[in-house]
């Protein structure tokens, strides 16, 4: 159960919602947060007698008291039915034409990422994407170039007219980050790293948050709860791949998951073909499939000369087959624009 | 490694050849068998030397001596690289078109199977389907109609001028099944039922060959190898989920092996979006998401009234849905045969 | 629900029943069952009303009306709370002593069948296994000996006075294999092949029903549940793995499965360590773990010189192995027993 | 290839040895580690050619030169055949007897933490444990105590004489919560969180590792690694359920992964089966199991009045249940003991 409140609500008509929470038997388990409906208070999973209701949504104060039927009210379509538009620099995601999020896996240098950002420029993409601060399953591999890795990001998106998204893996580094990167990349191994979620839910930049190799919707969308409870209302949920059993592909690309979440949250949602399958080969006919499914965009591993990345080369596509993915991207959007309005 | 031989070779090249392996420490475990190429010899995971590969190669009766780098020989691209296109009736599935296969998950009575049909045909689908020997996971759940079924769904395709496939479950039922059906599928749990793969690949009819639950890639085409060892080039694969961890979908559908098998295998793709998602609101989605990532075909649950299905009516669409989803299907293959011009 | 009736009821009074049932809106959906209790009608997910119920329960030759909370009435601990002991020649699987199976993978020849039977006895072993017909996922792979693998197991234990089991996979072959096996094993591929679970449940003897690579525990009782309703009481379950994401062991052994098992249902369970780790060097360790959490029995690979194993080389033990098995087993079990008078 | 080198070797000699490192085509991919071996060089996955490799092994200052056929060389049975045995009070981890670590799953007040404290001393445990920062899947979840839970702990560990285990979530934090409890816990949602693993490697303490939800053995061993990689030789391996489809268990235990630990690994291996169930009633036959199997201890959820518990109620054994589960792990083990003797 949610209870609104007006945004200006006095102190003492807050005191007064809270304690009458309290008094329903709520368990003072009250979530103040502030959202674009309003303030809100989250009773976490209480139901409380239709008297003890009548008298809350009657106090000064109060807009209304309401049913949420899933854990996750803020990422929900219940509190917010109208979809959530990201705007980054000129880009509008979840707008309607779908996003292309294009770059290396990582950051090498200067000269390949300002390559990269060209490249992926001319080849039609949105947002330049590179790791600066990579996790790494082993100690012993390439960490990124850090700090260093983020500016060169940032200048060479700059340099190109791109935003740019990067990864950022801890609390600490949140701020530093935030002030080159235009979108803070939450990655799958961090999808519940829950004081990093806070950290970036209070770093006024959008959210691109990874799912988990192997967590549920329901778990993906309390992670990105925990980002709009503190008050960033810009989350973008990105699919990249479940675990599976199967060798012949990294991961599982689970893009039922991409229709299933437009009925379940307001938030944009793009799609990761190059960590989801691993290779270059299926990951442009995986991107069109996700537009054709509905994703507000795609993300993927792209730069000149694919075969030299420093990480990631089997799943890294070259611009030649981003222009083929740009194109067909649209060409679908635009045939299934056209066939809505036909059925 | 497999050698192939002419088609006419005589007895005595035959035993000629077979003894020749043995000879090469192939340990006598050969395949003979009748393809499209000639007719083989499979000679089991056996790498032989290239002495005995060279007088292998020079006998009489032998076209030639390929290694093959998959232990699916007659389903991979290496011995045929041509798709293969398996014609029914006037529908050639794997020859462009997206062939729509739809109809209810079980042949009910006779009035509500030609209401059925007839939608089907309506909404421009191309093949009738219908249960009437229902796999059920409880031996208390209706079983189907058996053979009165199989025949029903015959009659109610003959009469709208749609072909028909129906699942069957034992090799003892196969004759009968084949006498009526136009495609015989093999369902998930069966597709490692290898004494009915053996009996369906001797019958004469083309099979739809659903992928199990857990099976890899690999396991799925191995399955389909048996089909063809029996002489039976018209194998369709038809990818349906596999299973996941997430209750909100029945099973996890598996996009990715639509390329992927495009790689692998001459073998035409089908997806099920019915069973992979068990949830009416994704199926048109995600069949034209199949089509965008190169599936030759779909095929769904449908049924005028869908929420009077006697099994799967949660996942059942309705006659307006279909027409969407051939209306979408044809636009997203129209786009994308444009696009791969242009790009 | 279930009607529970005497076993001498009349035909009249049967019908009777059968009327009141369908009149009570359960749809005729009847399923007679000759079960231990008496025969039963299984009247497939109905709730009935008060009113029904009493009639119902009030007719002659009802004994009682029953609500079962799970879908496999037969299986479960509610109709019938004490375990179920299978006798096979002396050995009583779920008697107590905990059950040792062994033997090769696949039945080779006369001399290694005999020598791995001389082995298993000498080491303590109750039961031997063998295959003859071999489900093997390649058609170009060996798929065993067939009846005459069959006959030479039955010989083998016989010498060394063993009872045998081996897989049997199609309904076809049930009466020939079970002219000369002591308990019928259904594979894993094969837990769901409905019309193979009829075949066994009617063919005299007890049932070794392997868990399907992806099968939840509720559809592999309700496999069980098909052989015990056509009227065989001897099912013994036999988890061996499921699918799994490391490809480090072959599959992931469920042994949560073995007590949560013995609160489901009043069946025996063994466990297969060999399959579900398909590594030697992991199964003692994982055979006595699967005594400790409280499995009837075990079942291994063994053969001497297992390194010259046809199938399934690298999970096969050795008779040193199989003895430490047996002893280490024994030495739990007694402990558990011990401790368990002393908690 | 690990370079090991003399702990007291010159820094002229470890510049010498680092340049022959890149020389030899290593990339400058150097590890420094300082382990109980010597120092360690790590070149990442680099094989040099036979002369460079006899050159360096020459260097003043080299001890040896090592292939590790693993990518966690620290972690590995390579370098250290020995198994380690972590000391915490008078306890030792690995040393033969089964730890037991009890506790509830939250500390909620002082009371509780007490009562909980003598109730695990009572029974035989020699290690309480209690969450105090919890990762909680929903934001409006009750988030622990903080910094008041790990002093309540600490204290109700000192009182009855019980060193104590609990959990930390983020790099900011490890000082503080390293001051007050003895063993450092990693939890499943944060085995990847480096930044996290590199504190904990720095933090002076033992570090309980639980594995992720999808992690493989080889990741989860690389985790170990970045700990161990600091420097911190003291990383206990706690298995804990990975994610599975079936919901009639929380997870799967992957109990086959301590006899594959064992060989892998030095690091002891325990198992919690309060988290891999979810179930009470599983919980005291899987511990056991699990001490069958080898593992060198277990960690469950325990407290008085287990239905009480604010958190896990449904897996948290009592009392009574800990004196059981207490009693048959020694059982278990001794019987093994002696088995092992006579096999």
């Amino acid at each position: 159960m949610v209870v609104i409140i007006h945004a200006d609500a006095s102190p003492e008509e807050r005191t007064e919602i809270a304690r009458a929470l309290v008094a329903a038997g709520t368990q003072g388990a009250l979530h103040p947060v502030h959202a674009a409906a309003g303030d809100l208070y989250v009773a976490d999973g209480a139901a409380i007698g239709a008297r003890a209701r009548a008298r809350l949504a009657a106090l000064p104060g109060v807009v209304r008291v309401v049913d949420v039927p899933v854990p996750y009210p803020l990422a929900s379509r219940t509190l917010q039915p109208a979809r959530t538009v990201v705007p980054v620099g000129n880009v509008r995601i979840g707008g309607g034409e779908p996003v292309i999020i294009a770059g290396p896996c990582a950051v090498a240098d200067e000269t390949r990422i300002f390559a990269a950002a060209e490249a992926a420029r001319a080849a039609g993409a949105h947002i330049l994407r590179g790791g600066a601060y990579k996790p790494r399953t082993s100690p012993y591999s390439f960490q990124g170039l850090g700090a260093e890795g983020v500016e060169l990001l940032a200048r060479a998106g700059a340099a190109v007219g791109l935003p740019v998204v990067t990864e950022v893996m801890e609390p600490g580094l949140v701020g530093a980050v935030a002030t080159h990167a235009d979108i803070l990349q939450v990655g799958s191994r961090n999808m519940q790293n829950f004081p990093l979620l806070r950290a970036v839910g209070r770093a006024g930049r959008p959210v691109l948050l990874k799912r988990g190799f192997a967590a549920t919707i329901e778990e993906w969308l309390l992670a990105a709860e925990y980002v709009l409870a503190e008050g960033n209302p810009h989350v973008i949920l990105c699919e990249r791949g479940i675990r599976g059993f199967d060798p012949q592909t990294r991961n599982v690309l689970d893009l039922a998951c991409v229709p299933l979440l437009a009925r379940l949250t307001h938030l944009p949602v793009i799609v990761d073909p190059s960590h989801a399958t691993g290779r270059r080969e299926l990951v442009v006919s995986l991107a069109v499939a996700a537009v054709a499914a509905g994703a507000d965009g795609v993300m993927v591993e792209m730069q000149p000369e694919p075969e030299t990345a420093i990480s990631d080369a089997a799943q890294t596509i070259g611009p030649e087959e981003l222009r083929a993915l740009v194109s067909q991207a649209r060409a679908v959007r635009a045939a299934l624009d056209g066939a809505a309005v036909l059925a």
